[in-house]
């Protein structure tokens, strides 16, 4: 049997409102942002295909979906209320004060913070705030850290 | 100020219990998997550090971690139910035999299939299913893609 390998394509996120997020990523400086598959409608068997794409590095995206769509195009019915808490995206930087600076940032484009950076106890600087939709992002510096940061 | 790379580092995602998450995608045939942080226990202050984590390419990390804990190392208080549609990782592959054969593997490592794979309006072919903790993944054969796949 194939086994899966671990690898991550795509980080698509439910939104409730395409523009407002976009707009959202867009003022934290992220290039890109095109709306894509527009054409797609959505038929009595399927949901719409209206997304926005951001590039990451290495050939991942970071995709914007309307919750409604997704749930549908997922095969998820009836799904439950937002939840802000599902999942944590980490960004890492290379300095205590660049964590300062991207969550300064963050806030001027819309952001809650829901944690001042400070140190925490396994050794890294990190805080985090919720994109329009509550998502959450943790901004982090790992002086342990040696990946390459962009 | 500073603008904000698009780069994530770790996809860090809620889980109920640690260990049957982790049996999880060791069975999908993910390699490593190893718990860290677990000398840091809760104290008044903060949450409990024990994670488990898998290395992806480029450097990226896939973090399960005990819902109460993200919760409140993320400073979100009271959340919601868990939903499984806040996001949905996407895994892409090279053929749809691949993607049916990546389908069968999660189901028979426990996985909830919630959209059997098909052809899909925007020309992919993908099925969706959920983890333990009913966190999606969409397993996709894009003829279109030409980013190189492990």
């Amino acid at each position: 049997m194939k086994t899966m390998h671990p690898q991550i394509n795509a980080i698509i996120v439910a939104v409730d409102d395409l523009e407002r997020s976009r707009a959202f990523y867009q003022d934290l400086g992220w290039p890109g942002g095109e709306v894509r598959g527009a054409e797609f409608p959505a038929t009595e068997r399927d949901a719409a295909g209206k997304i926005v794409r951001f590039a990451l590095p290495g050939g991942q995206a970071f995709i914007l979906y309307p919750r409604r769509d997704q749930a549908r195009d997922a095969g998820v019915h009836n799904p439950p209320e937002a939840n802000a808490v599902e999942f944590v995206l980490e960004h890492n930087v290379r300095s205590r004060q660049e964590v300062d600076e991207v969550m300064r940032h963050a806030e001027a484009a819309g952001a809650t913070i829901t944690s001042v950076a400070r140190e925490r106890p396994w050794g890294i600087y990190s805080g985090y705030f919720q994109d329009p939709d509550g998502h959450l992002w943790q901004i982090t510096h790992d002086p342990r850290l040696r990946t390459e940061l962009a």
